[in-house]
């Protein structure tokens, strides 16, 4: 294993910081694990300890490390980090997709795909540009949830339906013409939720795809944040899934 | 007028950071505008200049404070801020309610603030301790949402029912007895939407009054985010608000 180094995009492992993300990550992606870090000063934390020991039974290496948790955490106080391998997932052909066209915000992304988990979403396409999902702020907004995900990227929306051309196609636009309700009412029994980015939503052109679909909201906002706009869109088509309980 | 300072919660007033919540602030709050500043090199920026135009107009005065905006916006590069005086709102009678109990993060407050404007719940309950809706990161993070509306605070939320003890309430939980469509389908004309804090959610008591409401979600989660959460329960319930067109 190389010299670890602070997060860059264009390195093959990256850090998922605290206490609860290192522990999703051990506990959902265990073969990804390459070593845990603490620091000095948490041997008498409950959670470190846990997690060590946790770590240790998978037979990943722990070591001290308060030099590089200060580097890699940007000073936060941080008593734990798992240093894991990143990896391309592989997105189900059946099930709902999310997909995210150039998400910009870190904090926002991970806030998504926390929130995509919560409501069954675990294949999310990711259109490039994008933010970096595997970020340590990212995986920490996500509080892990990134690791029981699957997340892949593509460099076109074109190049994501290519390869999933079954799912019915929902971009949601602010000029959408079927409201949220309806849509989710009426959906495809597998469906993609697109999302645009933060500051300029989806291109025009999406109008022409599948069924754009509008979040009634009064004018006197522009527009919902992003986060909030993709948690009631998910919670809207989740709730009208076939045989899906409450 | 006396001499400004950074911005302190025991102040009686406060700032509106950046053009848009300033622009906002002077459409919405006009009475409330004490002074507008700019940057000396933001002179050629359309932006400040409409707002200085729209400014002077209202009989606001302009000055030119690059010292302080840099204080007041801790470094980050602010061209423009309106000083507004801090105001308690007037709850109305009629129209739902949005209950923040204990809110204990900014960015999340401003960001529901912006969100209740968004589904019209332009009447806010703040219940004490919580995070300052006058702070600077809230108001910006409300994209200046919080001129819109009318924000009272109680020091509890017996406070507050007490004052309007017509509106059916319904606390947000999750061991809420009621899934959120349920509970909205058969909502009250005038309700009270509670919300509880980021960390510790609503105490336990109050899944005695009115109807608890669960988010149905998978149990990945521990819980959904406190702003994605707010903004799924109201989009729920002002799409059943009587007489709402889409």
């Amino acid at each position: 294993m190389p010299k670890l180094s602070a997060y860059d995009k264009e390195l093959p492992y990256s850090y998922a910081l605290g206490i609860f993300p290192a522990t999703e990550c051990l506990k959902n992606a265990k073969g990804r694990c390459m070593r845990l870090l603490v620091s000095s000063d948490s041997a008498e934390s409950e959670g470190v300890m846990n997690l060590r020991s946790a770590a240790e039974a998978a037979g990943i290496r722990c070591e001290e490390a308060d030099r590089l948790l200060e580097k890699i955490s940007r000073k936060e106080n941080c008593h734990a980090a798992m240093v894991y391998r990143k990896e391309e997932g592989q997105l189900s052909r059946d099930g709902d997709h999310l997909v995210l066209h150039h998400p910009g915000d870190m904090g926002n992304l991970g806030t998504i795909l926390r929130t995509a988990l919560g409501f069954g979403y675990r294949n999310v396409a990711i259109i490039r540009p994008a933010a970096d999902s595997d970020d340590p702020r990212a995986v920490r907004a996500s509080m892990g949830a990134a690791f029981s995900l699957a997340i892949c990227h593509y460099d076109t929306f074109e190049d994501y339906r290519a390869a999933f051309p079954e799912h019915g196609v929902y971009p949601f636009m602010l000029t959408g013409s079927t409201p949220l309700d309806e849509a989710a009412a009426a959906r495809k029994p597998k469906c993609a939720l697109v999302m645009g980015n933060e500051a300029t939503g989806l291109p025009e052109d999406f109008s022409k795809l599948g069924t754009p679909v509008r979040i009634p909201h009064s004018g006197a906002v522009d527009c919902l944040n992003l986060a909030i706009a993709a948690g009631i869109g998910m919670y809207a088509f989740a709730g009208k899934r076939q045989g899906e309980g409450k």
